[in-house]
C-alpha cells in the first residue's frame, strides 16, 4: 500500500478538540507526516518546502485559503481532507483543475445540531419547560395539571421542517423513531427525492399553520432574508414552539420577539440576528424563550467527530476505498 | 368474523384523553358495544347485567378491581384488553383460571418516558442548562465559550442506565441512533439479553463512575430502596448528571441534595419522595437541579396512544391474530 505524505493546515489551538492523540496516531499509520505541527502561514518559505512535497493536505478551522498560488506549490497534492464544516473558503476551484480530490466534514458538522433540535423537539411538544415554571411557581401541581390536559405531547403532533438541508434532513431522520407527522418545506425540493419517505412537502404557509414545531433548517441567503415574517408567524398555532438552529437573519426578530411577548407561541432559540442580542433584549428575559449561545453545533467532544471523519477519509483514500464525503466541483459551488 | 359484545370499565373523567372518537368508532367497526358508557361500578345490577353478557371488556385508568365475584358475574368475558399501564391493581389472578386473555398498554406508557430521557440525555450531555444561564449572567459569551471547551457534547461520551425495566430497554434502544457508549447495570439481566447488543452490563459502582449520564429506570421495590445512595453520588464524575424519571424512594435524596448543592453534578429530577418535595426544598431553587412535575409519563395527547394500543389488540383478537401484548400468568405476578 502507497504510504502518501501527510502535512497539516489549521490552526491549532482552534482546532485541538478536532484531533486527539489516537487519531493523529491513526494518520501516522497509514501517512508519512512530513510536519509535525500544523501549517498556519502557507506562504512562508518552511510552508512552502512542506507543501511542495505534501501529496495528502488536512485542513481545519483556522486554515488560510488555499489559493491558486498556494496550489501551485503544492505540486503534488492529491487530497485535501477539510476537518470542518464547509470547505467553500478554504479551496479554490482551481485546485479540480490539477486533479486533487477534496472532501469535508460537513456531516459531521450536521449531527450535533439534529441532535439539539431532536431534544428541543421532544421538550417543546411537552412544554417542559413551563412545566417546570408551573411547578416552581405553584407546588400544589394544580397548573401542571390543567397543562397536561391541553395539547401537549409527543404523539401524534406535526412537526414542521423548514429546509431540506443536510441539518433538516438529519432531523428528518432522527424524527422517523417517533410519532409525529413531519411536514418539510422547501422550493428545491422533488418529489422522488428519499427525504419524502419520511416528509410531506408542503408550501411555507401549510407548514406554519399546521405544525406544533417549526424548525428551521435553511441556509442564510439573501433572497430568504426573515423568510420567517409577520405573516407566517401569525400563522402559528396556540402553544407552537419555534426553533432556531439555523441563522438569525431567517426570522424577522421584531415580529417573533411581538408574538413571543404576547405569550400565544415559544421559543428555542440559537441564533440571532446580531450574533449577539443588546443585554435588555427581550430574548434574554421572556419567560417562552429558551435562548442558548449557539451551542447547537459541534462543542466538546462533538469536535473530535470532525477529525474522526477526516482521518476516516484519509484511510479510505490511502487504501484505494470509494471517499464518502467527496466534495465535487459542482457541490463546492453550492456550498453555503 | 365474529363480532364480540365489548364493554368499557374505566373512569371518563381519567380516560377522556385516552380514547377519541376515531378509536370509540374502531371498537364499534369490529365489535357491538352493549354499553356506550363505561361503568365504573360493576356492583350495580345494572352493570352486572351489561357484564353477564361482555365478552370483551376494555378497562383503563379508575376501573375497579375486577374481583373474582366480578369475573364469575362476567361468565362470557374472554378478553380483557387494559388500555392502561399496569393491570396488577386490576385483574385478579382467578380470570386466567377461567380462560380469560388479558393485554395491556404498558409499552406506550413506557414510550413517553423513554423520549423525555432521550431529550434529557442529549441536553444534559452539551449541559444546555448551564449555557442558557451563562449566557444570561454574561452576554459576551466568554462564560460560555469556557464551557464549551470542557468535556461536553453527545459525542463518545457515555450514559449509565440502572434498570433494564420496560422503560430501560426503550432508552438503551433509542441510544443506538447516537454516538454513545451505553453502560446497563441491572442484577437481573443475563449476558445474551437482546438489551446486552447495544449496552455493556456493569455493575453499579462501575455505572455510576464511569458515566456522563447516569438515567435511573428501576422499579422501586422495599430491597431497591435508596439504592442511589452517598456511595453512588459520590462515585459519579464532575459535571455528571442524574436523571431520574422512575421513582423518587430509589435515590437517597438527602445525599444527593448534598452533592448538588456542591455544584459538582447536575439533576434532571421528575419524581421525588415525598411525590411533592416542601415548597422550600432545594430541588425547587437549585440552578444545577431541573425539576418538572411527573410528567415524563404520558401526558396530553400521549395518552392517546394507550387507547390505541388497547383498541388494535381489541382488532387483533378480533381477527384471531397473535395478540402483541399479551400479559402471562407468570408476567402479572411479577409486574410492579
Amino acid at each position: 500500500m502507497m504510504r502518501p505524505k501527510l502535512a497539516f493546515a489549521m490552526s491549532p489551538e482552534k482546532t485541538r478538540h478536532v484531533f486527539n492523540a489516537a487519531l493523529l496516531s491513526r494518520l501516522s499509520a497509514c501517512c508519512d507526516v512530513v510536519a509535525t505541527s500544523p501549517l498556519q502561514n502557507l506562504d512562508s518559505a518552511e510552508s512552502r518546502a512542506i507543501l511542495a512535497d505534501t501529496e495528502v493536505l488536512v485542513t481545519g478551522w483556522g486554515c488560510p485559503m488555499l489559493s491558486p498560488a498556494i496550489l501551485r506549490t503544492a505540486s503534488k497534492l492529491r487530497l485535501i481532507a477539510h476537518a470542518a464544516g464547509t470547505v467553500k473558503f478554504t479551496v479554490d476551484p482551481s485546485a479540480y483543475a490539477r486533479g486533487i480530490r477534496v472532501t469535508h466534514a460537513a456531516e459531521a458538522n450536521a449531527v450535533p445540531v439534529a441532535e439539539f433540535t431532536l431534544a428541543a423537539i421532544l421538550f417543546a411538544n411537552k412544554r417542559i419547560f413551563e412545566f417546570r415554571d408551573l411547578y416552581q411557581a405553584d407546588t400544589s401541581r394544580r397548573s401542571s395539571h390543567r397543562l397536561m390536559d391541553e395539547n401537549v405531547g409527543n404523539f401524534g403532533r406535526t412537526i414542521g421542517l423548514v429546509g431540506a438541508s443536510r441539518i433538516g434532513r438529519k432531523v428528518a431522520a432522527l424524527l422517523q423513531h417517533f410519532d409525529f407527522e413531519v411536514l418539510l418545506y422547501d422550493p428545491f425540493v422533488q418529489p422522488g427525492d428519499p427525504v419524502t419517505a419520511g416528509a410531506d412537502l408542503v408550501d411555507l404557509d401549510t407548514l406554519m399553520a399546521r405544525a406544533d414545531v417549526v424548525s428551521i433548517h435553511a441556509p442564510s441567503l439573501p433572497n430568504n432574508r426573515a423568510m420567517i415574517g409577520p405573516r407566517q408567524l401569525e400563522l402559528m398555532q396556540d402553544g407552537a414552539t419555534l426553533i432556531n438552529t439555523a441563522r438569525g437573519a431567517l426570522v424577522d426578530e421584531a415580529a417573533l420577539l411581538r408574538e413571543l411577548r404576547s405569550g400565544r407561541i415559544q421559543a428555542v432559540i440559537d441564533v440571532t440576528d446580531p450574533e449577539i442580542p443588546p443585554p435588555d433584549s427581550l430574548f434574554f428575559s421572556l419567560p417562552n424563550v429558551f435562548l442558548t449561545p449557539h451551542i447547537a453545533g459541534a462543542i466538546g467532544t462533538e469536535r473530535g467527530r470532525l477529525g474522526l471523519m477526516a482521518v476516516e477519509e484519509v484511510e479510505r483514500f490511502v487504501r484505494g476505498d470509494t471517499l464518502l464525503y467527496e466534495v465535487e466541483p459542482a457541490l463546492l459551488e453550492r456550498l453555503a
